[in-house]
C-alpha cells in the first residue's frame, strides 16, 4: 500500500447530495468511505462544495436538537426576508443562503491516519442546504499524502 | 505534465491587493492563473493572506448587491465604533476588522482538476478588506497535487 | 534536505491543549516547532482539533485586549443560556459553545516557506475553549508539501 501510495498520492472522488430544502445532510460515510478507498494512508481529505447557497461543516452528531437549535439560532441572526436585503429576486431566503454560506464556508479539511478519515468521536460532517426548495449539491472529496 | 507534477508536487507563489478600503476585491483570476501556471493537475489550491483585519471568501460573483447585502449586515453584527470594543487604538473599525477576519477567516481550499481551479459556477474568490482605509494585503497561494 | 522531503512527504503529529476553561490558548509554538522538525520545505500545514465545542483560529498575537472583546462579543451573540436552546443537557454553555464551534471551526491551513510556518507579522495561533469548564483538547498537525 505504501508504494501505490507513493505512485498516486492523490485521489479525487466527488458525489451530489439531494436536498429536501434547508436542513442538515450528513456525508459523513460517503468522505469516509472514499479516503478509505483512496491509496492515501496519512495525510488530509479536503471537501468542498461548489455552491454559493449551501455549507459544509463539522458538528456534534450524537443528538440532533443541536441543528435544530443551530437552525433556530441563523434564523434569527439572518433572518429572512430581511427589508436590509437587495438581492432577494428568488424569494426570502435568497440572500440569507448566501450570508449562511459566507460564515460557514464551503469547504473543510480532515487529518487522514492509518487510511482512515480521523474525525473525533463526535464529530459528524454535514452539508448544511440553506435554501428552503431542495437542491442537488456537488461535493468534491481530494485525498492527498502518502 | 504528469512527469513534471511527479517532480514538482508543490507550487508556492504570491501577489499583493491593493485595497481601497473596506470592500471587495475579486482574485479569482489571479488564484486561476496561479494554478493554469502550476505542473499540478489533480490536487488543491491554498489561498492565505497573512492579516488579521481582512478575509478570504467565496462567494456568489454575478449580482454585486449579493456584495453590499453583505457588507450591511455585516456592519449591523459587528457595528464600528461599539462601546463595547476596548481595542480602538486604530479608530472605530479597529476591533470590528478584527472580528470580521476570525468569522470570514483567512484561507480558502479549493479543488484542482484537469489543471485547473474547479470553483463553481457562481463562485468567485474575494479578499474583503475590513478596515476602512486602503492597505497592502499579501496573499500567498500553494498548489499541491500531482 | 530536498530529497529527504521527496521521500517524506507528509509529517504528521500531535499535542494536547490543556484548557483552563472559556478562552484562548496559544498553539503557535507548538505548531512552528512542528513545521520546522518535519522535513517539508513548501507546503501547507493543517491544524486540526477532534473537538464540536472548541475552535481553532488566527488573530492578533500582540494586544489581549482583542480576545477579550471576542469573547464579549461572542457572548452577545451567540449568549448562554438562551432559552431558544433546547441542548442544554451539559449545562448553559452547551450549545453556544457547539454554535462558536461551527463559527469559527475547527481546522486551519497555513503556508509553509523554507521549511518554516509563514504566519503574517501579527498573526498567532489560538485554541479558543468555548465550555466554561476545564478540558482536554487534541490538537493534530499534518504538513504537507516537498
Amino acid at each position: 500500500m505504501n508504494d501505490a501510495g507513493a505512485n498516486r498520492p492523490v485521489d479525487q472522488n466527488g458525489f451530489t447530495v439531494a436536498t429536501r430544502g434547508r436542513g442538515f445532510f450528513e456525508i459523513t460515510r460517503q468522505v469516509a468511505d472514499l479516503v478509505a478507498a483512496s491509496a492515501v494512508q496519512t495525510g488530509i481529505a479536503h471537501v468542498f462544495t461548489a455552491h454559493t447557497s449551501c455549507s459544509l461543516l463539522i458538528s456534534e452528531n450524537a443528538d440532533p436538537t443541536v441543528r435544530g437549535d443551530l437552525e433556530r439560532w441563523m434564523a434569527r441572526v439572518v433572518p429572512d426576508g430581511d427589508p436590509m436585503f437587495r438581492h432577494d429576486a428568488e424569494g426570502p431566503d435568497d440572500m440569507p443562503a448566501h450570508i449562511r454560506s459566507v460564515l460557514c464556508g464551503v469547504s473543510l479539511t480532515v487529518p487522514v491516519a492509518g487510511g482512515r478519515l480521523r474525525l473525533g468521536t463526535w464529530q459528524g460532517i454535514y452539508l448544511w442546504e440553506h435554501r428552503t426548495h431542495p437542491h442537488q449539491r456537488k461535493v468534491t472529496v481530494t485525498v492527498l499524502g502518502c
